[in-house]
């Protein structure tokens, strides 16, 4: 890294390319299914029992000897004794049951409500239909037998398979580890939110947008630090940091304190500083002695955001077993206007929906910073060997799903 | 209601409409922006403070004077002496700067590392570009003015909206409040997962269920309760719930111990008790005496699951701010086979994606319970004035998202 700074810079592909090589699944943990909605299964996991775990009816109606019911017909109603207990059938008896409830013992089909005339006085029933053994019942393992597979690796739970592994009495599922994040900050002239703004400081944005984005894809945060910007500062907090990821935010550029990409190499290993995705040229990637992947990530908050987006982000849903792509919906959605882009550099365009459907790009992004994101709907990627596309052209847009209501 | 019980069921649309009519969005509340991912805006937000608050460098270079780079170009290099105190500028001077640094006084552009030549030796540095004034430098309030709108209402808040928020001087938020719900589950046959099943019990599943989908949605479930198979209990019930919103589960159909309408009735109002969706037909709503909405959803965990989705859930999601349909991507997408329904009644028809990213129905799925729904990768609907679809008729798919990794 020269005072020129980052010439050697690599192609989006590339970056991907190391993080794909470099980061791998973490070790599965068990955890209670109450807490365990939006994890990523890390085995194959079976029914623990029967489903259902005993013959019961189907329907609500009334349960009964299905040989008893022959020669039935809309013009030789059959008549059944109506039976209180539910234990076990006498012959030429029913029991009236819900949905749900066990099948009384040589019962063996069960009649719809609709379809039988239910006298409760003189304490019979009329049935007008032949049925068939098992109809209207559900057998003992139906839905899943004991053993069964029932949902497999990888799969992100989501509510009903929540339901599904409490009915075949799973307790506890195996899930990926969440992956531990390490944020830590270069430079001193950040003022804490509700607090005033003294002159020449911003807010600080990077480590609350960091950890929304590290929680979103499933980590968590467990350090957060600030160092000043200074090389050994950095490069002593690089060999002290704890976790599976650390993400340096600041100091990744060509300035004259810009010593995030010296400090990392002098830690483990700068393995690449620049990347040809603008904004967030100065991004860099590496791993600290002891193995841990860092990000550097640039300290204006858009180019934070997009670096954690393509690379840092990357990394960590890939520890997290999710999809390593920006966690966004896509669709093709035509341009509504011509968006013009360098050849060389890919380009992140924030771009706006239009009534139509239609998209356009969000004029001045580059210049307008983190403030402009609050009005995109969205954003495109225009590649590195691309000049842009042309008004009218379908592109893939992804989505933030910003407003609620559409 | 009757032995016979819900004859006179309302279609999906009346269904709708007494939600849209009956439950409205909550009252904000004000938040810590630490907390706020996901909430919705209850009201526009403009910015507390100038971004960026002071005038700075926008890129790594070195700051001077326009006017002082008048004349200058790659056969005109002018030299200027490299200042060291960023405070106030010399004439004929220039200082480095990191992007985000503040502007020296009297600076006015910022020349990129790129396009000039620094001797550090000499502490002189050439310029060969004749540079604007404004050029590579950001002034106070250029990305936005203090008050000027940043977010409007309804904008359900994403990572990126955090960091707008944050750098814009934000430190609390207004949002919807997060609907609290209870869940009143009726019966006793029920063991607690990881315990031993005793038999004619099943594994408690629905509160589960509830608890994962009210949490999705935004909500937060403040009250679970139990109450026996009785009218008076689950009356009793009624009238002492607290919270936004109330879902009973279990007691829905006509069974002889089907009372949770009855109950409804009792007291408050029962509106509508039967839908014609399957599967979950035997869904009711209305509201308490005191006002609150009362959701009767089948105890068959598919059947709770999709009156949750449709209709209790869109009640809750109405209150939380959020987009009231059911929250998942829909896709158009071709059928890999015929699917069949009965005219009357529209159907949940849960599928699966193959390879070539059709869909096709998961075979005797309204016999094969909750476990199969962890075998479907989305669903579709099949209104009620529809016969099915034909095989490669486009339709319209809800996907769970379940692989992570596609």
């Amino acid at each position: 890294v020269t005072a020129r700074g980052v010439d050697d810079r690599k192609t989006v592909g590339e970056a991907l390319a190391w993080i794909d090589a470099s980061v791998r699944e973490l070790a599965p943990e068990t955890v209670d299914l109450a807490g365990a909605v939006g994890r990523v299964l890390a085995n194959d996991v079976a029914a623990a029992i029967d489903v259902p775990p005993f013959d019961r009816a189907a329907i609500d109606g009334i349960a009964l000897r299905a040989d008893e019911t022959i020669g039935a017909g809309p013009y030789n109603p059959l008549s059944f004794r109506l039976a209180s207990s539910a234990e076990a059938l006498p012959t030429a008896a029913a029991v009236r049951v819900s949905a749900g409830d066990p099948l009384p013992r040589a019962a063996d089909a069960v009649a719809s409500l609709d379809r039988v005339q239910i006298d409760d006085a003189a304490g019979t029933c009329e049935v007008v239909d032949a049925l068939a053994p098992g109809s209207g019942i559900e057998r003992t393992g139906d839905h899943a037998a004991r053993g069964a597979a029932l949902l497999t690796r990888a799969r992100r739970l989501h509510p009903g398979d929540i339901g599904a592994l409490a009915a075949a009495g799973i307790a506890r599922v195996p899930v990926v580890r969440r992956p531990a994040a390490c944020v830590v900050q270069i430079g001193t002239g950040f003022a804490e939110r509700g607090a005033p703004l003294r002159p020449g400081l911003v807010y600080e944005t990077n480590g609350l947008l960091l950890e929304a984005l590290i929680e979103r894809d499933g980590g968590s945060v467990v350090g957060a630090l600030r160092v000043d910007r200074d090389r050994m500062a950095l490069r002593d907090a690089l060999s002290r940091v704890g976790g599976d990821i650390v993400f340096v935010v600041g100091g990744t550029g060509r300035g004259p304190r810009d010593t995030a990409a010296e400090a990392l190499a002098a830690a483990g290993e700068l393995a690449l500083h620049g990347v040809a995705l603008r904004p967030c040229e100065t991004a860099g990637m590496g791993q600290t002695a002891a193995g841990t992947p860092v990000f550097l990530l640039p300290g204006a908050p858009p180019a934070c955001f997009w670096a954690y987006e393509f690379f840092g982000g990357r990394a960590l849903r890939r520890m997290a077993g999710r999809d390593p792509a920006p966690p966004y919906p896509r669709r093709e959605l035509a341009s509504a206007r011509k968006i013009v882009s360098e050849i060389g550099v890919a380009e992140v365009c924030p771009v706006r929906r239009l009534a139509d459907g239609r998209v356009e790009p969000i004029p001045g992004f580059a210049e307008s910073g983190i403030a402009a994101m609050a009005r995109a709907d969205g954003f495109v990627v225009v590649p590195e060997g691309s000049e842009g596309f042309a008004q009218g052209a379908m592109l893939t847009a992804y989505l933030f799903g910003g407003n609620s209501r559409e």
